[in-house]
């Protein structure tokens, strides 16, 4: 057989990178990565607004013509590889990472009218600037168009499209206006290197689509015009602009440009693979199958699983999102997550501890000799509230069993217990609707780095913790996209399965549960369960607490507010002394 | 007015302080302190029992004569002292600190043949090894003489008198059967003083007696010889060998012996006052009165409050003791306390932050610039168990509220407000029952060095916080209650009110509560009492995790008592890869 390869993008936060991938194995031969340049590490910041995180789309330009052809150059050594044995390109991106283009499918911040306005630029998947558009989405969804809000878990989020253009068309009318579309970077950077110049013909994909814009077949693809003008009029008047249908993964977003062709020394016509958000080709290139949960630890947690489209899932409450062909085509694509992971033991170690790298590791060998169950302290990982199964954001944290005693080891191990258990909560709700679970792949820094988080995780969900084969899953799993785009008779393969059974594998290592240690975490979660249940406000809770979390915090922005506006008046520490 | 002068003796953990003090105003003219010389900071510890904590009653003889002389001699370089002058000595001990002694009042650790027995040595108050005893007392009382827990919150504790005999009696019968009678140190440096040579012979305080020994006039003096028969029939031997009465603090306990006046250069036949516990007398000091609640705050708090004996005070569910005349002749004395209050603060800042004294301070003006409230935490102050009014010992802590931005300074003040809601708790249930408490009187080093403590405990408790006008309180009220027993005919007084107003004075600094401070505390403490309410297994809480922290210390003890049983297989860390 021929030798192939494949180009993969992956859109990150602060770079870009691009791998070059040999179908038959999934081997990386090249890989190079590309920071933003603009911004602070790439994203664009406001001084008077800490909710504010843009990026310059010209970044996104830069990214892609320099990272590939620096992994072109490198993989130019690599015995074996020529440009003419590439089949396809696939890319990843962030989201909901939104941008508005005109009516060539420009970037607006590329016109000079625009340049210095932020709204014109992409509102990064972490602008949070549209708190107040998300809740009133949500609140009229739940009058209206309560249909919205089933398959996304009940709420829609301030990081997703329409919040951002709502807040867009509020803030910066200008900008809505001049707006001939908007564009997920997902779908942007395919209809680049296809060359589509008029946003009206950009093939939009079912992942963005479905989990971020409110899109299903369902009830005939975006929110209808009714539902949009209740936000506002000129939202209604957008939705012509956008799309009428999203398409999955195995169907290509079109075909690498003369121009692009010659910039790389490709082929003209190299088939594009549809975008798709980081996590959900990371699942694919960790080797995401039925039964399987793909965990991606970072800061937060993004869970993927899926399920076969044949056998209808339904809602699921609590999970964000499940869109038919959003993962993988022929399957349900499920999302969920943790809102603070590596967070949580970095607020802890940096913030509480004020400890370094160095603090990380001495406290993860100090938990280590702990069995479980030793610390005699039981924690919910909701400093950043609860994205899965609670999804309240209003939520806090809470650790329960102090003694003199209890050292700074015994409160890191109590919470990466903590975000097991929040782990297992997600795990249990999707069995109980149905979806199998069996073995989870972590990727991450965490899961490579941390031997005791493994094999806690292990123990409380009881099922083996695989690690995925590669570092680098999401730009794996566009290259496994490109391969599928191109086909089997170009030399790339007919279906995801195939292709991912050749070109993604596992880690060496593998965590299995030990019995004892999950006997006592299934009573240890029994009483997390109590607390997260009790202070989550769920029904049915045999404690009163549900309130409890808001009310303190109530009271705190209440206190914050008052001395806000008190400038002028007498400070606290003057009145210590009477 | 001829001058006088009169001494106290204050007997702490390590050491012992002399005070001569001018009966005019209360002035301390000379104070020396002298460490006890043996173990470990006078404690003799036991490495194969944590719990074990022990004194040499040479030490106690050596304090005495080394203390008094220095004190004496310093005394004499004072314009208007002289040695003819002094007309009484007080003196005040920890407790219950009880200590076996021969049939002529001589320590059984004196006898050669004791010397290297820890069980023949003073059981010092915080020697915990009795605690099986307590339990057994508590059960044994709850089931057949209720009537004798009911002064005492409804638990015999681990510290007390007949715990530790008993104990003494299990692991040591040659020392019990060796005791002709058992004395509190209270009681036995006063009859030391006064040449006491039979234990039958000494008067013994109704502090300790009332407080730690189960006496009262009610029943007839001790507990009868029946229900100590159930714990042990020697114990029931034991109660004719101990006292059938015991006094209030305003009849002397002795005069000084012919012996002592020649050590000492003092005239013979002084009178001693009667001895009592320290943070009795520190009470005293503190210018106790109906209405103040004195608060000695170190590692743990010993809150006392006294009510006219005229209106009978009922029991009061969780206080630890109500005795007719223990604090002051004529009045209930009550005594209250908090488990940990300085040891939380120790224990955020150097067990958790491994921090020293200069992180306290630093960690104190940051949280001072906070305002209530703002922290959006509240926390339980229970690491140590519950003293009042819980009286339970297996609670645990709590922190709720916790962000990723919560700093070491943020649960600083939320450890502080949580002990000033323990306060306010207590303070609460002794106005619930009668007993009057408008103001506060502070004594201990944190309420010295910290404003910010200050500060929250008025904003909370909704009452001034004032300084005891002397560092050394207990030594003050017992050279007080000298001063009580010389009496006004011999340059003394002739009640406590009077000398108390004489020779006891406040500090200059006072803390107001604030208004605004006062209503947002209110409110914190509404949410620090569901808490407690609901952990503490308060009747009729609203919320049921009343078993909560017991279940999951049981499932820490477990494990660790498995583990402890699994000496020689596999250490965790072997495990933790599969």
């Amino acid at each position: 057989m021929r030798r192939t390869f494949t180009i993969g993008l992956d859109y990150g936060t602060n770079s870009v990178r691009a791998v070059v991938v040999d179908c038959r194995d999934g081997h990386v031969v090249a890989a190079e990565v590309v920071d933003y340049p603009s911004g602070h590490q790439g994203i664009l910041l406001d001084p008077r607004d800490p909710h504010l995180a843009r990026q310059h789309p010209g970044d996104y330009l830069f990214g892609l013509r320099e990272s590939v052809t620096r992994a072109l150059d490198a993989a130019d050594a690599v015995e074996g590889f020529s440009r003419d044995r590439v089949i396809g390109i696939g890319v990843d991106t962030t989201g909901s990472t939104p941008l508005p283009v005109d009516a060539r499918n420009v970037p607006l911040a590329l016109d000079r009218r625009f340049e210095s306005n932020l709204a014109a630029h992409a509102w990064l998947w972490k602008d949070h600037t549209a708190a107040d558009e998300a809740a009133a989405i949500t609140r009229l969804a739940a009058e209206h168009a309560p249909h919205l809000l089933a398959p996304i878990g009940g709420t829609y989020s301030s990081e997703w499209f329409w919040s951002k253009i709502w807040r867009c068309l509020k803030v910066a009318p200008e900008v809505f206006d001049a707006a001939a579309s908007w564009v997920e970077l997902a779908d942007f950077v395919p209809a680049v290197l296809a060359g589509v110049d008029d946003p009206r013909q950009i093939r939009r994909g079912i992942c963005p689509a479905g989990h971020k814009a409110l899109y299903s077949r369902a009830w005939g693809g975006l929110p209808d015009a009714a539902f949009l003008a209740r936000l506002d009029p000129r939202l209604a008047a957008l939705r012509d602009r956008l799309y009428d249908e999203a398409w999955p993964a195995d169907r290509p977003a079109g075909h690498l440009s003369a121009e692009w062709a010659t910039t790389f020394g490709l082929r003209e016509g190299l088939p594009i693979a549809m975008g798709a958000f980081d996590a959900h080709y990371g699942a694919v290139g960790a080797s995401v199958r039925t039964g399987t949960l793909v965990k991606i630890i970072g800061t937060s947690t993004c869970d993927c699983a899926i399920a076969p489209a044949t056998e209808p899932v339904g809602n699921v409450p609590g999970i964000c999102g499940i869109v038919d062909g959003s993962i993988m085509p022929g399957y349900f694509g499920i999302e969920a997550g943790q809102s603070a992971v590596g967070d949580l033991l970095k607020w802890w170690v940096e913030t509480v501890c004020e400890g370094d790298a160095a603090l990380h590791g001495a406290l993860s060998a100090e938990a280590a000799a702990l069995e479980p169950g030793e610390t005699g302290l039981v924690a919910l990982d909701w400093n950043n509230g609860n994205r899965t199964i609670l999804v309240d954001p209003r939520l806090s944290g809470l650790i329960v069993g102090q003694t003199l005693h209890t050292t700074r080891a015994h409160v890191y191990r109590a919470l990466i217990e903590a975000t097991a258990f929040g782990a297992r909560a997600i795990v249990e709700r999707l069995r109980e609707y149905g979806v199998a679970i069996d073995r989870v792949v972590c990727c991450g820094g965490i899961a490579e780095k941390n031997p005791l988080f493994m094999q806690i995780y292990a123990d409380v969900l009881q099922a083996p913790m695989h690690m995925a084969g590669s570092p680098q899953t999401p730009a794996l799993g566009a290259a496994v996209a490109a391969a599928v785009a191109a086909g089997g008779a170009a030399g790339g393969y007919d279906g995801f399965e195939e292709a991912q059974r050749q070109m993604t594998s596992l880690g060496e290592v593998t965590y299995q549960p030990r019995a004892g240690a999950a006997r006592v975490y299934d009573e240890l979660y029994g009483l997390y369960r109590e607390l997260h249940d009790a202070f989550g406000d769920v029904a049915g809770a045999s404690a009163s607490f549900g309130s409890f979390m808001k009310r303190l915090l109530a009271l705190r922005d209440r206190v914050v507010a008052a001395r806000e506006s008190e400038v002028g008046s007498a400070s606290p520490g003057d009145a210590v002394r009477a």
